[in-house]
């Protein structure tokens, strides 16, 4: 720490490295990613983590890409973090070969909780922004509908689900949703910011355990914007209501109470993409724009938990 | 219960019903399978769940076909237990149309805790007995060598381990532990029984998520053997053992302090093998009068947890 000390006085304000963090989180015990007084959450155990290993006097601040809501998974959330190149190079490695970012992944290994885990450290690439260079969020939500498939191993990221549902009316129902819409009616609402989406891609299929999964891509999500998705096709698969039925949900643009929100154990963050390194600087700058015209609170780039 | 009652006192020795039960169960929060005054335990659980869904005055006692031990799994579990058909037959469904084994199998799910399920429940076929007419088991270790591989999600069921394996160096020194041997070496040693078994397969391979996993077969399994032959794998796969080392101790036929038993995390019980139908009463005729001759606890009949 005398180190520190030392080269802070000589150099007051130290170069800043960006860092990309591949973050995975079980969130049953979580109240959500987003930092708050008083409650768990993976953006403050991941921050303590870091202000930890890197020695740093106060935490940095961590932006993610799809701020999940307490009680979701992620296995492929993506953050950034700007902290001191001197702190970052003094991270003590196994041995002088140990690259930096493989003495981070290391050391974060011992700091975190057993349910946060980084599974990859870099430095990112020049213009990355976590939150707004994703091009896509990829979530997946998993429901058991039969109690032969039931497997208390995957019970925390596993909807249970009584009646066995029918995934090609479920299929059939959200193909209608697919392209770029208002999912107001999908969304909870919030003053100046638009519910605008395009939603890439929306199915369900079987995998090998008999579990129903959906995969849900789109550029970004509204506020329980997939699970209130889920929620409405659910109602499909058990035959309650019709497969045109989510369609026209979708085009009354309004909150529907109908609509059941599923809850957030099946739901996790899987996968984010993002633009050819050569593309980042541009596409962060275009969704900052957007977000300044809908003078919202930057939920078109994306960050909102779905 | 008043039916009950009077049914017991016109029929004294109601008839039984044998039933096959599939059980998968989360081991983490429970003292092994088998009973214990006191300890939270699988079949407790399941034997209590079993008496309140049935109405059953006391419990029926359950055998299973592997006794694990505290903290490890099982997707593929087995067990039987005989119930009064009375008492079988009137477990309510949802429907008249529904036969029992539906109904008892949806009571069951509500009546149980949630890290243990009931997959699967049937009438058994005749001669069947859980435990002595198995003809193998197989049970899966998992463990994760790679940091940028950790899922949260799945850490119970996950051995984290801190260096890297070598799958190939693992499967050849597995290969020469295959076929009949006396495995006292890798065996917790108990008075009078054998320790004698026939290891049908172990094979390491990596699945799609970078996760090593054994795949272990027998006709039995020794208490905590398992978890030893695991133990001498590990140290061959980090390269602090020749591929040799777990044969040489094998050999050996005695309890080496060398060979480091690994924590039940990682050790599922997946699948438990039968014979034909018309083998069963074969099959358990000629596994319990192995134990005789033995004067064992019937550990040869491979009910011991691994």
């Amino acid at each position: 720490m005398q180190e520190d000390s030392g080269l802070s006085r000589i150099q007051p304000a130290a170069e800043l490295v960006r860092l990309r963090l591949d973050v995975a989180y079980d969130g049953t015990d979580f109240a959500g990613w987003a930092a708050q007084r008083g409650q768990r959450t993976v953006q403050g155990e991941l921050e303590r983590a870091l202000a930890t290993v890197l020695r740093l006097a106060e935490p940095a601040p961590t932006t993610c890409a799809g701020r999940t809501d307490a009680g979701v998974h992620a296995r492929g959330q993506v953050c950034h973090v700007d902290v001191p190149r001197p702190a970052y190079s003094a991270v003590p490695g196994r041995d002088s070969t140990h690259p930096p970012a493989v003495s981070l992944l290391r050391r974060l290994a011992g700091a975190l909780p057993a349910d946060v885990r980084v599974r990859g450290v870099r430095e990112a690439p020049a213009g990355f922004d976590a939150r707004f260079s994703a091009v896509w969020r990829r979530y997946a939500y998993r429901v058991c509908d039969d109690l032969a498939a039931a497997d208390p191993l995957r019970r925390r990221e596993v909807l249970l689900h009584a009646r066995p549902l029918d995934v090609a009316a479920m299929n059939a129902a959200s193909h209608r949703l697919l392209g770029e819409h208002d999912f107001a009616a999908f969304c909870r609402r919030r003053e100046g910011a638009t519910t605008v989406r395009r939603l890439l891609d929306l199915s369900w299929e079987r995998d090998a355990s008999g579990l129903a999964i959906a995969r849900v891509v789109a550029d970004a999500f509204c506020h329980s914007m997939v699970r209130a998705l889920v929620g409405a096709l659910l109602a499909v698969g058990v035959g309650q209501r019709p497969v045109e039925w989510p369609a026209a949900v979708l085009a009354g643009r309004l909150r529907d109470s109908a609509v059941n929100v599923v809850p957030p154990r099946g739901l996790t963050l899987e996968e984010v993409g993002y633009p050819p390194d050569d593309e980042l600087a541009a596409r962060a700058h275009a969704a900052r724009r957007r977000r300044t015209v809908e003078a919202g609170d930057g939920d078109s780039a994306g960050a909102a938990g779905s």
